[in-house]
């Protein structure tokens, strides 16, 4: 058992664990009844168990947020942000009562729902029910395979757990169901969260749609399971504290709650979920719970103090780990080197060497996804921090554990995931080991983003440095037919804020889509690499420097940019294809410029000037091509050419005749533009 | 019990069951080496279920495959269509062999994955794992729905099985855990899935990711589960008569199986799983069953006839429900009818009356929401084949129980289904329901569209007429902040082909909205109907005729088009908007033409002669005002206005100022456009 785990609990105060329940319910009640928007019946019904697992368990140091070997707290049931607006407030962090005041209002340090590297304390951004639990899964695994990694004989430097709250909506959702069933797989020993079974959704009982028999459910995913009463802090604790001693399972602990418990007339009421309780039942319930009226926002003076007094052996905790990690890297100094590293997200100057250094030979044909495959492997040899896998496509993806070792039970040093089918579960846990400081990757077919958009969407918000790599990119990944042929992903993904979506043009430009993604640090965003199934010309004038998005690859020798007829923009596999027509147009005396745009961000994020020369304005004659649909494209190219209704099931070579991505189609289509 | 789940199952032959499954083995070889591309693993494994369930137990007439009552067959795990291809031909339904051997060839009936509506026998378009096993839930529903409707004493005119195969694959996703757990709670006893339980992924051993002890899960949702040995066709044919009986809860069952069964050195591994076994392994196959290497596509000539022996029955089964029909439409006439009109899609005209009597008065504040509740209460006295539910959301998304009456066990006549918080599974068995000849609405916020856009873009690929309901459909949405805010949601849903996205102005426009929606019909295609939290004003100059997608809403009276400043193009909330910024405008010298584009769609599917008339190619001076990305605005408007970054939490008033949704930003904007 690890010293985290062998800790003994902080003694029960049932006179301060009353206080700071009371406490809870106030502010709550307070900041949303003052917001006039927000949920007040989660963080009352909880407010039990967070304090039985703050006050006795948890090990933070507020004045030290980011101390890398802190417990996390993930509220997954993130509309109950109150809850963890106060138990951040009442506990020390950064954040001021005034900014509790100010809940849910522009700029506030307290939105609707909690925001990670917004928030000081906040260590997962939810609301999306099912995300923060799958998040709470990446963060135990980022644990597990760091200990693994980093921890020597006597140096446990990473040794911390992940707690969390859930809901049953959290528990309804398949993305927590993927998640839930791999970290039962996996044995995540060090994951707990505690289910707040409150039989009350939005629309009423839980009787209405979730009758299923949950504890049954996660022992089946292999889960340690235990319901208590939620209500009961010692059977709270005392179950937190079995919870613990389970190193080879993650453990649910399902506390049955009353929501809104103490509203006299709203306790136990869909009502209390999703509104303020109003002025006449906050008074009710203050006074019933023998609370002062007035002020709002009341906190009892003794409070801070006496959970100031909680926090102060935690903080000797985390200067003795100070002092352990100093020892540590005296005798470890390299491994003690690259942690560091990893936690300030500094990579070796080596991963981008050796990147570089790869070879594909000009004129050979290479899927990107085997470029792909190459420059993870790669990558896995001189960046630590890289993490990740596929959802059972590793092969497909060109994601593979060559370098990586696959993480399991037995090898809990493996940075390879097997995700099993399960994509939004993936991409969930990208965000929680990205969370963790790791470099994350995940990868699936591009029909599949779809799948994990939502969590995709969050890895945006949180901007998170992700590596997703989406393979079978287009229509010409054959067969496979229609179900399974992307038109509208690609051109989604650029919609999304903070995502950078890189189809490369070939195996080069491959290359330069992992080196931009790398550029990317937290606070930038993730990047999506698109690659394809089929082999694609290494050309000799692509680039492996894409960060400015677009570049002008190619264009006739001896012609002036007035000279120009019109400009190609194309990307990935389009690309070459634009290049073949282009060079056949210009025996036709049309010379037209071709342009590869592998990523619409990086293009945009260019001052106007270089924008202009790439695709200066006077020429108004263009066309994009881009096997995906052709709506957006109006935006660098009056004309578009590329399927805008769904694929078929045929050979490749069936179907860029069928959809016009043949040398001849672009020609003709070139020399009929207005 | 149901006559159906009465009825006993055919007779064992094992002689027959061999023929027939070494005939599916060699087709589906075969098919796959010929097209030099495929999955031959999962036909050859679950040859032994499939034959077992075709042969004894499945009621279907392959002369009649659209008869309403047939049994239903889903093949989740899609990938193994060569097995569904080799049941239909061998069945006698209109696949001839010629296109067994134009598997996954441009224009074959015989595509990749199964597609409904283009193989005659194809229930569902499966592929996308999990998502065929929610369309069955569907299905089931749709079948439970229509018998405690429509059926009466003596009359059991609705009375039919739902029987699917599913794999690893499927239920590692969350969307048939969703699915699965709502099958639970609502106890649909004709449900029946066959798990093939071949312990291989495409990754290698589900030892690698799925260990979970899956029929512990499915007991927990609530289903009768079994095992058995796969191939062993007396214990599946057990094991499906015990879930026959079962009325109160769907089954399971675990079909322990070889990938590949019968090939000498692949069978067990994951090299069968997506790729032809090679012509050696075929050959060795064939040899160690004793079946003739040539001709290729050998089928027996006994088998067919044999096999048609045993659907002879099944035809008389078909012709006495044809009997039992007419005696139904004779003792209860305007049910027959209203059944009928339900099969054929007829809506009553009463329908659209009672919609277009429904008022709104000029001038009031109605959130587009609100005016959908009343819409949606309208149509589900008038409309037999609506049904629907939201994801916990009902009264946020405007859409109750009202009129429609909650579906449960207690009450399987309820056309209201309460999903709980599982978009995706929510969107699965939409697409059940609706290939059940209902006319389904889901509901849920805007942003997690998101989590069911896998689902979603089936049901524009299968061209199905689902209602997706999509409330709080703007950052206007206020508090809940930016994990609530769509930003890139609307337009990305413009991508997905054959999806009509309908954002109204006003109550009116959204009444126009649900018209468009219902004249969709199955091969169109589904809509989606984006409404807003916060009330809209009800124009007088708005229409409820939308179905042209844009129309010019306002403009200066007097003011002939060459004397107009420009155009502002806006959709939904913001129409109102820009009708107040060009009023104001007029004063200011500028007059502005206000064009409302509710559909993009429809818009775009009329004649270019309508839709210069609205956007007169002379005027190019075109802004576009939409609270969402405005990424995609270039094809309609030079200019645009909108919020290309992720929302704040903050109440509306504040959100508005901030992201200039202000009358007096778009003026500002408007005296600034070059």
């Amino acid at each position: 058992m690890s010293a985290r785990a062998a800790l003994p609990p902080r003694d029960h105060d049932p006179a301060l664990h009353t206080l700071l329940v009371k406490t809870i319910k106030g502010l709550a009640m307070d900041g949303v009844q003052k917001a006039n928007s927000g949920h007040p019946g989660m963080p009352m019904g909880t407010a039990d168990m967070a304090a039985a697992l703050w006050t006795r368990f948890l090990v933070h140091d507020p004045s030290q947020p980011h101390w890398p070997d802190r417990d996390r707290f993930v509220l997954s049931a993130g509309h109950g942000s109150m809850l963890l607006y106060s138990l951040l407030h009442l506990h020390g962090y950064e954040l001021p009562l005034s900014e509790l005041q100010r809940f849910r209002q522009l700029h506030s340090l307290t939105p609707g729902h909690p925001e990670v590297d917004h928030t000081v304390g906040v260590e997962v951004t939810t609301g999306p029910l099912g995300t923060g639990f799958a998040a709470g899964v990446g963060l135990a695994i980022a644990e597990r395979i760091l200990a693994a990694r980093y921890n020597r004989p006597g140096h446990a430097i990473v040794d911390h757990f992940v707690y969390g709250i859930c809901s049953d909506g959290d528990l309804m959702e398949g993305i927590a169901s993927e998640a839930a069933s791999l970290a039962g797989h996996l044995g995540l020993g060090k994951l707990v969260y505690l289910y707040d079974d409150n039989h009350i959704t939005i629309d009423g009982s839980t009787e209405l749609a979730f009758t299923e028999d949950v504890p049954a459910r996660f022992a089946a995913y292999g889960w340690h399971v235990a319901s208590v009463d939620g209500h009961d802090p010692i059977a709270v604790g005392e179950a937190l504290a079995a919870a613990r001693a389970q190193t080879e399972r993650p453990s649910l602990i399902a506390c049955r709650t009353t929501i809104a418990q103490g509203a006299p007339t709203k306790a136990g009421t869909s009502a209390s979920h999703g509104a303020p309780l109003g002025p006449a039942e906050v008074e009710a319930t203050k006074k019933a719970m023998d609370w002062p009226l007035e002020p709002t926002f009341y906190i009892p003076p003794e409070l801070p103090a006496q959970l100031a007094a909680r926090i102060r052996p935690l903080q000797v905790l985390r200067e003795d780990w100070e002092r352990r990690f100093a020892a540590y890297a005296t005798e470890h100094p390299e491994l003690a080197t690259e942690l560091r590293a990893l936690w300030s997200d500094e990579q070796p100057a080596a991963a981008r060497e050796a990147l570089l250094a790869l070879e594909f030979p000009t004129g050979t044909s290479v899927a990107t996804r085997k470029a792909g495959a190459k420059i993870v492997s790669t990558l896995a040899k001189h960046l630590p921090s890289l993490v990740g896998g596929s959802a059972d496509l590793a092969e497909s993806n060109g994601v593979s554990h060559e370098n990586l070792g696959a993480h399991s039970r037995r090898d809990p040093a493996g940075r390879y995931l097997h995700y099993g089918v399960r994509e939004h579960g993936m991409g969930g846990i990208s965000n929680g080991l990205a969370l963790h400081s790791l470099r994350p990757f995940d990868a699936t077919f591009l029909i599949f983003s779809d799948f994990m958009r939502g969590a995709l969407r969050l890895s945006a918000l949180m901007r998170l440095p992700i590596v997703h790599v989406y393979s079978h990119d287009s229509i010409l990944l054959g067969e496979d037919g229609p179900t399974h042929q992307p038109i509208e992903q690609c051109m989604s993904l650029r919609l999304i804020p903070h995502l950078h979506v890189v189809r490369p043009a070939d195996a080069n430009e491959t290359i330069g889509a992992w080196l931009h993604a790398l550029s990317r640090r937290r606070g930038d965003g993730p990047t999506a690499i698109l690659v394809t199934r089929q082999g694609l010309p290494v050309l000799d004038c692509s680039r492996r420097d894409i960060s400015r998005g677009a570049y002008v690859l190619w264009q006739p020798e001896d012609i002036t940019t007035s000279e120009l007829h019109g400009i190609l923009v194309a990307t990935g596999s389009e690309v070459s294809l634009a290049l073949a027509a282009a060079q056949r147009l210009v025996t036709a005396g049309l010379p037209m410029r071709v342009v590869s745009m592998p990523c619409w961000e990086a293009f945009e994020a260019q001052g106007v000037e270089y924008q202009n020369e790439v695709l200066p304005p006077a020429i108004t004659r263009r066309l994009s091509i881009e096997a995906g649909t052709t709506r957006g494209w109006a935006r660098w190219a009056a004309h578009q050419h590329g399927p805008d209704d769904f694929g078929a099931s045929a050979p490749i070579e069936a179907l860029v005749k069928h959809f016009g991505l043949t040398v001849d189609a672009v020609v003709e289509r070139v020399k009929q533009l207005p």
